[in-house]
């Protein structure tokens, strides 16, 4: 057994070093106690978020693939680094891993992984591998940015105009999809669903060209992330309902509450230009930031309501 | 219940900005989707390590107190980044709270992981919240280290004496009496397994005083930490029973193979001077490191066998 967690990670290691797209810059990979990093240049800020993936919680394994858990889990923390402006790094990957996952299940998986590691420039560094009952992982990103060059969700003003990028309601569409048994992994809002897109690019983008200073990543869905930002903002929102650039075949419900889009949400104020697309992918104004701290949506014809806060959000004790 | 999951996160963030030592090169911490961090001066490198603490695999709760799972949470990445030579500054926890866990549980987790925060100089800068059916906790900290003083586990060399620091076999004792019911806070075995000590200055003192070069942290057990070490070392190993020191109370085996001690393996050339302790802290040498890549053990009148390879391992699939 302790054989068998020491091929675990030999396989791990041999292709995360294949994969190191800074191998000058990492001292130490996998294999110690911790990784050793060079330390960033003068002027850049290091930047370090870290994401769970729960079975049961966040996906059940009769419905998803172990290959896109392996996406998902990399792509969850990499939309967080594209929501600050920043440039992904290195990744460290802790993972339990239950009885039933075995190997051909874990190369999967890895593969996922991996995959979205070389395409978005990152290496993995580290980790921790332990055996449990149920799967669970845990991703941790670090990146950089420039400093003074990191967007901030607490940083929405009001009159600022509220954009999204992409479409919404595809991962709540894809996953209701599944949910019936409909597995088409051609389906678009399957795929978006099972594989998401960290906007990395765009969130250079909005930090270094258009000067953006409030932006998240749609993780929860729309309503409870922008009642996040707004609350750490201390501002209101007024939000467009005819404007929600809606995922073909999604409705508005799914659009406004779903989660997993990993979109970015951002504010600029409405004297500066906003491209309409930014390589393939649709920049849309979806409301006004308030000095009211209230939520409202506004429907056809201008009727103001409040704007419901669902979203994807975990049952606590 | 996002109230409540906004209200926990609060409650971290108001301790965590209170316990923060080094406030100025936060740059933003808990709230955000990625903390943001002042680079590290020349001259310095980055450390990072992660750890996972679950629910059924490291510990079962009716035996562990929140207060002891939270110290032990942070301790074990701390433990990490004192086998590496280095300075821990900052710590994110990814956890996932199953219905159980509740609010003074949970303040109790949270009480006993931010005095050990506070008392290593470690500020809380992120993290991620989740819930789930069992808990699972994932520490990061990251840490720094003079460039070229880091500690390896593949740096032990022919010939060089093995050393351990303090005492081996405690928490395996203190595990195996809280298994049998007693309970005894004030019992120093049931002390070390619940509040294990990571031993931060002596691994600095180790890279920086005694310009040791091969170190790890004693997590897994002696004989099975022993064996990756002397792995990525490409060594063998012998060790002298008689010589270790086993914890008051403790036997051979479990000094030889019980888990969680976190204390420090290092080797160190038989002509340099190591000190019978550092900061009360025994330095015990326990063996040599040898070219032949075998694990002996040294018993009673010179008696050499194989050092079989026990320690805390999970089964995998």
């Amino acid at each position: 057994m302790k054989k068998n967690e020491l091929s675990i990670i030999q396989s791990i290691r041999r292709r995360a070093a294949k994969a190191a797209p800074q191998a000058a810059r990492i001292r130490l990979g996998i294999g110690d106690d911790a990784a050793v990093l060079e330390a960033l240049p003068r002027g850049e800020e290091l930047l370090v978020t870290t994401d769970l993936l729960i079975e049961g919680s966040h996906f059940r394994r009769e419905r998803h693939p172990a290959r896109a858990l392996g996406h998902k889990a990399l792509a969850r923390g990499l939309s967080d680094i594209a929501a600050m402006g920043g440039q992904p790094l290195y990744a460290l990957l802790s993972v339990c891993l239950p009885p039933w996952a075995d190997e051909k299940w874990r190369k999967q998986f890895f593969a996922g992984l991996f995959h979205l590691a070389r395409s978005a420039g990152v290496a993995l560094v580290g980790g921790d591998l332990s055996a449990g009952g149920r799967f669970a992982a845990d991703i941790v990103v670090l990146g950089s940015a420039a400093r003074g060059q990191v967007l901030q969700r607490s940083r929405a003003a009001p009159g600022e105009l509220i954009y999204v990028s992409g479409s919404l309601g595809g991962s709540a569409l894809g996953l209701a999809r599944l949910r019936r048994g409909q597995c088409s992994r051609a389906d678009p809002a399957v795929r978006r669903h099972l594989y998401p897109i960290p906007r990395l690019a765009l969130g250079r983008f909005l930090a270094e060209k258009l000067h953006v200073q409030a932006a998240m990543d749609l993780s929860d869905g729309l309503s409870l992330d922008l009642f996040r930002m707004a609350a750490e903002s201390r501002v209101g929102a007024e939000i467009w309902a005819e404007a929600l650039p809606v995922f073909p075949g999604a409705n508005r419900g799914q659009a406004l509450h779903g989660g997993e889009d990993y979109e970015l949400l951002f504010t600029l104020g409405s004297g500066r230009q906003v491209p309409r697309s930014f390589e393939g992918v649709p920049l849309t104004a979806i409301g006004v930031v308030t000095r009211s701290r209230r939520l409202s949506l506004i429907g056809p014809g201008g009727r103001r309501t409040r704007l419901p806060v669902g979203g994807f959000q975990h049952k606590l004790a």
